[in-house]
């Protein structure tokens, strides 16, 4: 397919260079910014274009890969009568592109990109679309650059979103913190990569509910206690630690809560 | 060197395998269910005994691997006068050890440890005893086994105990919390994995700090609200949304709270 692209950012680069790879072409990118949306051109082929007005009429399919706030406003610019619309947010909903086309969609890669990334991971697709047509054109598509492909209406996909974000944001925050607590040692934060990895790993073998262990788990408070004392002149951490602690105490133990 | 094991659960059982596969044999199991010694001498070798009055004088080193309550327990239990005792556990003081020898210390895996793992992962090891030589050769040893050991004290120890507690437990509940908000939709929580792989890998890459994307980090209040109206009748998840995603704002944005 010939597609323009609306967007230059981390979404857009990493789709753009799978779509590439499949045998589309990419014919036009459209940025904010100009220069990003030329050097995405320089890596994907296409013409960096400045203005929404100089957007061909002629492509296959145009595809909004914005940050969710900004999906709207672009699709309000917008006029392409029944070219193929789609965007790429998890927490957007289709309709915000009935005005742009008749036929419009949604391509949701769950998965966390990035510009520089070397390798490009294995990236689930959720898709929506407004008729029957579109949903199968964009399945088949989507087909083509992954093997995991489902379809999600717009409340199923913000449902699915909220729980990438639990994994993926709240977790890697976790990660950060774990960061912090080491440099305040200091200890080395590297030495806990083989263990995230495997708690990640094991998800693979075994579902995360029966795979919970930890102090929490097994109701062990002297041990929870022992980290609260650590903790003791770092508040906010504390209350993350007593929050996602009593949460576990809750899921496995229906106990009283600490504190 | 000739091992006295005394625990039969998953940490003992996978340094058990791993401490044979290095050519060091396993003279000795206790456990408090004698069947489970049993069941890990038909694995590793040894022999298999009920009571720790029966524990040889002959071995090198004497190995506590059981959950940290009890270590104490046990360790008071011992009289092997110069031999080396050490335990496994991230929460508890060397010095329990010190009424059962002279010469004590603790080996700690950083790592979450299940008998029925078919491969091992890499396990990181943190070292102490009460004396250089025995840290030497607890050292040594653990480096026969890892290649990633360290020393650390009883409060650096326990400090890398909490890290791992908040990468590991806190991190795997997460997962589970996302398991069930895809089981009520239902969503399928499988197609989450891509993702969380890749959150996990790229701290091979780049600082968790430097790695945080997602509404908080960029400060999005409306698809935050969107996902605590998801969330409305389900409060205890709620909060803990609220929670983790005020600390992301208070990491990067220094802003005003949530509510």
């Amino acid at each position: 397919m010939n597609i323009v692209l609306l967007g230059s950012g981390n979404t857009a680069t990493v789709l753009a260079k799978l779509m590439v790879a499949k045998q589309h072409s990419i014919v036009q990118v459209w940025s904010r910014t100009f220069a990003n949306a030329h050097e995405l051109t320089s890596k994907v082929g296409g013409i960096a274009i400045e203005f929404l007005t100089d957007i061909t009429k002629e492509a296959d399919l145009y595809m909004i890969a914005v940050t969710d706030g900004i999906v709207n406003d672009i699709a309000d610019q917008l006029q392409l009568k029944n070219k193929i619309v789609v965007h790429t947010a998890g927490s957007v909903s289709k309709d915000v592109l009935s005005s742009a086309s008749a036929n419009y969609g949604v391509l949701y890669p769950l998965q966390s990109l990035r510009k520089d990334m070397t390798t490009v991971p294995e990236i689930p697709f959720l898709i929506d679309a407004n008729s029957e047509d579109v949903k199968v054109l964009l399945y088949d598509f989507a087909k083509e650059l992954s093997g995991s492909v489902a379809f999600a209406n717009d409340e199923e996909r913000l449902h699915m979103h909220l729980a990438a974000v639990v994994v993926n944001n709240f977790t890697n925050h976790l990660y950060a913190i774990a960061e912090n607590l080491c440099k305040q040692q200091p200890l080395n934060f590297q030495m806990l990569l083989p263990l995230i990895q495997e708690t990640a790993h094991r998800l693979t073998q075994v579902s995360a509910i029966d795979a919970q262990t930890g102090p929490a788990r097994r109701g062990d408070g002297a041990t929870i206690n022992k980290h609260l004392h650590l903790l003791k002149e770092n508040e906010k951490i504390q209350f993350i630690y007593q929050t996602l602690s009593n949460s576990i105490l809750d899921m496995y133990h229906k106990k009283e809560e600490l504190r």
